[in-house]
Order: C-alpha cells, then sequence, then structure tokens
C-alpha cells in the first residue's frame, strides 16, 4: 500500500518495528518472559520519568478507562466532556453501574482548572477524570493547571486519558500529581494497537485495595502484586506486541523523549501554520492547541473522502472530522515516528490536490 | 531458537502464521477493516459450524471469562470447580461483586451432568459456568450431556470455558444449546496470543440486555450492535492479531475442521498410549482423557525442568505440572498446527532423556 497514515491513530507504524512481532512465542510464565516483561516496565518507566507502578494491559484504552472507573471510584465520579472521547469516558461510569457527574463545555473549548474546583469544593466526589488531548476536537487540556488545583483534594484520585498525548506532549507524572494515565500504543507510541501503558500511583494502588468488583482482566491491584512477586501479568498478554513495544522503547529512548515531544510540537506547527494561512483556521480554542492531533476547520465545505482517494495515490492519508464535526472540520494526527518532513510533504500534497498554491 | 512449543498454551506458532502479523496498519474505522473483519467474522463461523454471533475481543479468555459473568448474571451463578482454571472462573463471579455457589469435585474428576441437575432443580441459578477442558487437570468435561439437562432449564444461561478446546475438541454450540463459548487464540488456534473469539447465542444477546453494570470493553450487546450496523469493534482492536487469525483460519478451513479435530485425537493417543506403557499412568478420571492437553503422572519424581533443559537441546518444550500438581504430574500440550508426527518425536526425545527405552 505504501502510504503514510496521518490519522489521529492508529499511526504510521515502521517496518521494523512491524518486523519486531515475529519472533517464536514463549510461555508468560518463565523466566524468559519475565526478563522480556520487566525490560519493558523499565524502560516504560525511564521514557516516561516515573517511579509510579507501569502496568502494560492487553486492550484498547477504552478497556482501561473502564478498569479505572472500576478500581477508583467508590462513591461517585466527576467526568469532564469536552469532546467525544471525555463524553464517553465520563458515561461508561454510569456502564459500569457507578454514579457521576459531568462538567460539560463546548467542543472545541477547554476544560478550566476553576471549573473543577468549584465542582470538588462540594465534597461528593472521590475520583475526577480528565482527558489530556481530546482527539475529537484537538484540544490539549491544562493537566498542569488542573494537577495544580488537585493539591487542594488530596483524597480524590486525578485519573488522566493521555491516549493521543503520552510520548507526543509533555508529561509529568508526578510533579502534576496525577494518580492513573494510560495510553494506548497506536497512537503516539507508533505501534500496532492491542496494548495500553498505564502509570498507577502509590495512592490509585492504595485507593484500588478498597473497591468492590473491580473485577479480575483490569485489576489494578492483581497486576502490581503479580509483577511485584514474578514480573508476570495474572492474564495471558499479546507476547507478540510485547515484542514490538519492548523494540519501540529502545528507539524512542534511542531518540530521546525530549527530541520526540519537539517533533510533534514542530509537526504541529507545520499543521497549524498551514491551517491559518490557508485560511482554514483551526477549529479548537485558541491556547489550547493539540501538539499531536490538529483539527482543522473545513470551511468551504470540501470532501475528505475525495481528499483521502487522491491522497492515497501520493502516499498518504488523513481523517475527518469525529462525530458531529465530521463534515466541518478534518484531523491530522502527526503522532509517533513520523517527521516534520513528511508532514510537509503532506500539506504540499494537500495544496497541490485543492489547488491552493 | 529453533524448538516446538509442546506447552497447553501458549502453543508453537508457525513461522508463515508469525509473518502474517506484519501488514501495514490501516483505521480500525473504514472500508478496509470493515472487510477484513467481516471476512474473519464468517470464517470462524464456518470453522465452528454455527449461526451465532461471534465477537473477538482484543484480550484474553479471562478478559471474557469476566465479561461472561458480567453480562449474564443476573441474580446468582453456579460454577463447577474441577481444576485451577475453572476454580478462577467461579472466583471471578465475587470479583465482579455478583452472588453465585461452586459445585467442586477432586482435581482430575469430571463435573457430571447429575450433579448440575441436583444444583439446578433449586431454581436458585440464571447462568452455569462450565469448562470444557480444564487444562490444568487435562480433563475433559461432559459438555453434551451437560447440555441434554441443560435442556430442562431453558432459562438459565450455559456458559462454557472452550480455551484449549476450542478447533481441537469436538464443539456442537447450537446442538449442546450453548450460550457463551470462548476461547483465547493461542491454544487450539496456534496464534500468538491476545485475541479471544467468542460466541453468543440469541438467548444470551437478550440476557445480557437486561443486566446492568456490564460495563463496556466486555459488553456484549454494544459488540453485537456495532458489528451489525458497521462491521466495526466499539474498541480499537489488536489489528496486527486479526491478521494473524486471517490468515490462520484460511489455512484451518484448507486443512478441514474434520481433520483438525482427529489430528487431536492422534496426538492425545500417542500421549495416552506412551505413559501407559511407560508406567507413568495418565492423572484424570478415566473416560474424560483430554484430547488438547496430556496431563500425565510423574510417579518417580523426575524433574520437568531438568527434563525441559535437555528437552530444549532437542529442540522441544513441555510444561511442568499446574499449581498443586506441580511436581506430581507434568502437561503435554498437544494443539494447534503440532502434529502426530512432531509429537512422537517428543516422546523419543523423552525416553531418550530419561533412558526408558
Amino acid at each position: 500500500m505504501g502510504r503514510l497514515l496521518f490519522n489521529p491513530g492508529p499511526t504510521e507504524v515502521r517496518e521494523e518495528v512491524l518486523k519486531a512481532q515475529v519472533k517464536p512465542m514463549i510461555s508468560h510464565r518463565g523466566k524468559e518472559f519475565q526478563t522480556l516483561y520487566e525490560g519493558i516496565i523499565e524502560k516504560t518507566k525511564r521514557v516516561l520519568n516515573t517511579k509510579n507502578h507501569v502496568v502494560i494491559f492487553t486492550s484498547s484504552a477504552t478497556g482501561v478507562m473502564e478498569g479505572t472507573i472500576r478500581n477508583c471510584v467508590k462513591e461517585r465520579a466527576l467526568g469532564t466532556a469536552c469532546g467525544s472521547f471525555s463524553e464517553r469516558w465520563f458515561k461508561l461510569v454510569g456502564e459500569c453501574d457507578k454514579e457521576g457527574d459531568v462538567i460539560s463545555v463546548e467542543w472545541g473549548q477547554a476544560i478550566k482548572p476553576e471549573m473543577i474546583d468549584e465542582k470538588l469544593k462540594t465534597g461528593k466526589y472521590d475520583t475526577i477524570l480528565v482527558t489530556y488531548n481530546e482527539t475529537s476536537t484537538g484540544v490539549l487540556n491544562p493537566i498542569p493547571e488542573i494537577g495544580e488545583v488537585m493539591k487542594k483534594y488530596p483524597d480524590v484520585i486525578f485519573a488522566v486519558d493521555a491516549v493521543s498525548a503520552m510520548v507526543g506532549a509533555p508529561l509529568k507524572i508526578e510533579e502534576w500529581g496525577i494518580d492513573v494515565v494510560f495510553a494506548s500504543v497506536q497512537k503516539c507510541f507508533a505501534l500496532p494497537p492491542g496494548l495500553t501503558v498505564t502509570v498507577i500511583s502509590e495512592k490509585a494502588y492504595e485507593r484500588a485495595k478498597t473497591v468492590k468488583g473491580r473485577g479480575h482482566y483490569f485489576d489494578f491491584v492483581a497486576y502490581i502484586k503479580k509483577y511485584e512477586e514474578s514480573k508476570e501479568t495474572p492474564a495471558t498478554p499479546a507476547v507478540s506486541l510485547l515484542y514490538a513495544i519492548d523494540f519501540q522503547l529502545d528507539r524512542i529512548l534511542n531518540e530521546g523523549i525530549e527530541n520526540r515531544i519537539k517533533k510533534h510540537q514542530e509537526m504541529s506547527k507545520i499543521s497549524q501554520e498551514w491551517a491559518i494561512k490557508r485560511e482554514f483556521g483551526m477549529f479548537p480554542e485558541k491556547g489550547y492547541w493539540s501538539p499531536t492531533v490538529s483539527v482543522i476547520n473545513n470551511p468551504k465545505g470540501y470532501s475528505i473522502p475525495d481528499l483521502n482517494k487522491q491522497l492515497e495515490a501520493k502516499g498518504y492519508r488523513i481523517a475527518n472530522g469525529y462525530g458531529k464535526l465530521k463534515d466541518i472540520t478534518f484531523r491530522i494526527g502527526h503522532m509517533g515516528d513520523l517527521t516534520p518532513q513528511e508532514t510537509k510533504g503532506l500539506f504540499e500534497a494537500i495544496d497541490e490536490i485543492w489547488g491552493l498554491k
């Protein structure tokens, strides 16, 4: 096929990373596996500069969104909805038969720290769910500022969906006071989907121990204990995907996490400047533009499926707007192993197709 | 490494199957994916000769064991414990904060239909959990006979863990009245782990619609609806593992499911005859010996880790006994793409190492 995926996930996976999946199977009980898995956990801690517990779940991030609710919410959760994925996370609270309320802002707006402060003041909530980078709107929520507010509420679990942000946007887990943060690997990790990297603070671990009905597959306590006992996972993991993440973590360490984040900034600058110069305009509120997913207005109502058909021939693919933004925006995921050079190439191709030069 | 995995999962995966994972990523929203996924579902239905709903979850079977409880159990579940995995399935009922009771037999014994009849007569249960092939003891439970009993209880959901049985042992889903049956793919499907094939009857689907707190990641209703609407999955699936199962289903259809089941019978016969001839003896109750996993007594107390070290050099690996059977049994998983010829080779190697010829 030979096209570059500028989808906001699944993103482009380099051939050498795909090939890293191909190794003979090993038992997930025993020395060989333990060495592999411990290596992955330790490298992830280095990449994320964290001392918290790290678990790799075999699931999409949706599973860990649910797991976070099942492990952390005792009485009542506070959701924060600013787009499709944050809305869905809150919806999961009810689907898990738990109670909650939600702060909602217009799609394209960011969640502000003072909104959260006002709600938490009531003392009704034991867990707050915040989406770092809302993939449907291209908004990067102000997690460091929200983290400042959270310092006033030491009993509340601060859970962050960093699906399309981790290893693409800055993330200071302990400094920002984040208790649970996770990302599926088909975004900025640039891997095939199927795993979710999850970082759990001691506080969240202690909370989970007190919550009933956590189940098993996403039980934080069981995973942390099993790792401490034997460097294994309670359930059988996706071994070939672990081979790939092991390989990719080495590549990320080699690139340097600071460089990787800077590269995402550069790619987003290219996208933003293009959107402004060509008078499309960016969809999200100013000051909150994502470094990993640019959601660009589509004021002239171009057909994105038609664009994709023509991009295909030039070796690229992008995404239409999400949900209710389907026709009025389009989305460029500039993530993972994609480069500023490739991003420039994409926009040159779009210019040519739309005759914008 | 070049050794054949006779573990009772993960089993040996052929190199061409491993390589099928390596294809460029595609979006899980769109035509390309829909064609892939629909093909997999349709081929699975052909392989299993079923018209029920088929869902491929990105998870180990443990996730679907939990999902079955969350989707099906309304008031009270009946578990059936005859080894480690069936015990754990029942334990999950409590971990999901649901109620249940359990029929327990000695490890090595089978669950008999009359035991179930006696419990179900009380009318207390809405779901029954039965393990077809108990991987820890090598017992194949009499699912067809249990299915006969279940006909008397049309309101009870009949859920079957077929993890180490599906496409290795006979399985007549509709004829035996099974409502939920699942298997992870690293057993008789001979694939890398990370997916669980799940077959759900209309009755189980209707039941799920009435159960609260199903969550999302294993919500049968959401998966079935999404498939009917768009041939997609609600959460991002492990695309590279789907490439592999698509490839492997073609291989299985090509082999013929009857031939594949016959091959498993032949491999188990080789194992059983060896165990008897060499005066080790089979661990499970007579009449219930598994066609996929032979659990063999170890009366002379041979060290299985030592055996494995020597087998390694000859290109094989087997497993020690499970849990409390660790030292008194050993386990040969003769599953998936392994052949009778390779099974003979394994026993010749064991004979040589232990000087049994």
